[in-house]
C-alpha cells in the first residue's frame, strides 16, 4: 500500500491526496507537522534529503518526493495522464509553470499569512508576493477563456497541480472575483467523482 | 525542423542545446535578447504567454514552453528518459528540484552578476541567494557521493538540467571547490559525445 507523508493544509500534499481520491487509490495518510520541525529529522532526510513534504512511499520501500513527480507517477495510465507525446509534454510545462511561477507567491504568501499569522517581519515579503500572484493568475484567466482545462485531453495531473494553491490563492491575499474563467474551471474540479475537500485528513 | 528560441548564456536554454546535440536533432536556434524586451511583444507572447525562453516550435507549428517540459518532450524514447515507471519520476524529482530549490538561487544570483553586473541596488537580493543556493549544492553533493547520475539509469535529462546552471555557478559567486562530488559530475557530463559548451551558438 502507498503511504503518503504530508499535511493536508499543505497545498503541494493535498495534491497528492485528491488525485488518490479521484483514482480510488487506497493510501495510509501519515500527517507531518512542518512547524514542529519534524522534517529536520534524521528520521525524515533519509526519505527526502530535501526536508520538504510531500514524500511518497511506494509499496516496496521506496521514496519519491516533489509534489508533481509524485502525481506522474501515480496517474500513469490514467486518464490523468494523457498518452499523447506533446499533451503529456504540456501537463509538464503547466507543472513547471505552477511550481516556478505560481507557487512561491501564491503559496509563500498564503504560508505568511494562514501558517504564520502574517508577522510584522514578514509583511513586505507578503506584499512582495502579491504581483506575481496575480501575474500567474491573469495568465491562466485567459488560458481558460478557451479551454476547460489546462491541456484540452480533459482533467490532467496539471490541472490538480494548479488548483491546489488556486482555490486557497484569497486565504494569501489573491481576491479571485476579477477572474471568471478560474472560478468556473475550479467548480469543474470540484465537481469530478471523489473530489475531497482539503479538511479531509489533518484532525 | 525543430526551432527553439533562446539565448545560450541562459542555463535554461542551453539545456535544450544540450541535449539536442546529445541526440544528434537537427534544429535551427533563434537568439532572442532577453535585455532588449523581445519576450514582452505580442509575437513573443503568442508562443508563450509567461514570456519566457527557451521555447520549443515544433515541425507542426505548434509550441512548448518550460525548458524541462521542452527535455522531457525531446528526450522521449531516447537514452536520457529511462522506461521504467520510478526512474521516470525519479527524472521529474530531481528536475522539479532544479526548478524550485537550485534554479531560484544559483541562476537568479548569476542573472543579477553576470547579466546585470550587479549594481547597488541588487546587492542584497544577490547575497540572500546565495545560503540557498549551497544548500542545493549540498544536497547534490550527498547524493552524488554514491551514485555516477542523479539517477540510476545512467546520464538522464536531469543530469542536463542540473548540469546547465550548476557548471556556472560560479559566476553567480557560488564557488565549488568544497563540491569534489560534484566536480567530479560535471566531468562526465563533459565526456558524453556531442557535448557543446555554452558559448557555441551565441555571435
Amino acid at each position: 500500500m502507498y503511504k503518503v507523508f504530508g499535511d493536508m493544509l499543505s497545498g503541494n500534499c493535498y495534491k497528492i491526496k485528491l488525485l488518490m481520491e479521484f483514482l480510488g487509490l487506497d493510501h495510509e495518510w501519515v500527517h507531518v507537522d512542518i512547524l514542529a520541525g519534524t522534517t529536520r529529522t534524521a528520521e525524515f532526510l533519509r526519505m527526502n534529503p530535501n526536508a520538504r513534504i510531500p514524500v511518497l512511499e511506494l509499496p516496496d520501500g521506496n521514496f519519491l518526493w516533489e509534489s508533481n513527480a509524485i502525481l506522474n507517477y501515480l496517474a500513469q495510465d490514467s486518464r490523468f495522464l494523457p498518452q499523447g507525446r506533446y499533451q503529456r509534454a504540456q501537463v509538464l510545462q503547466w507543472q513547471f509553470f505552477e511550481q516556478y511561477s505560481h507557487e512561491p507567491y501564491i503559496a509563500i504568501a498564503r504560508y505568511i499569512r494562514k501558517y504564520l499569522g502574517l508577522p510584522a517581519d514578514r509583511e513586505a515579503e507578503y506584499h512582495a508576493r502579491q504581483p506575481g500572484g496575480h501575474k500567474a493568475l491573469a495568465l491562466m484567466e485567459a488560458h481558460l477563456a478557451d479551454n476547460d482545462f489546462f491541456v484540452d485531453a480533459g482533467p490532467t495531473v496539471a490541472d490538480i497541480s494548479l488548483y491546489a494553491y488556486t482555490h486557497v490563492a484569497p486565504e494569501g491575499g489573491f481576491e479571485l472575483s476579477g477572474y471568471p474563467n478560474i472560478r468556473a474551471w475550479l467548480s469543474r474540479i470540484e465537481q469530478l467523482p471523489g473530489y475531497v475537500t482539503m479538511s479531509v485528513e489533518n484532525g
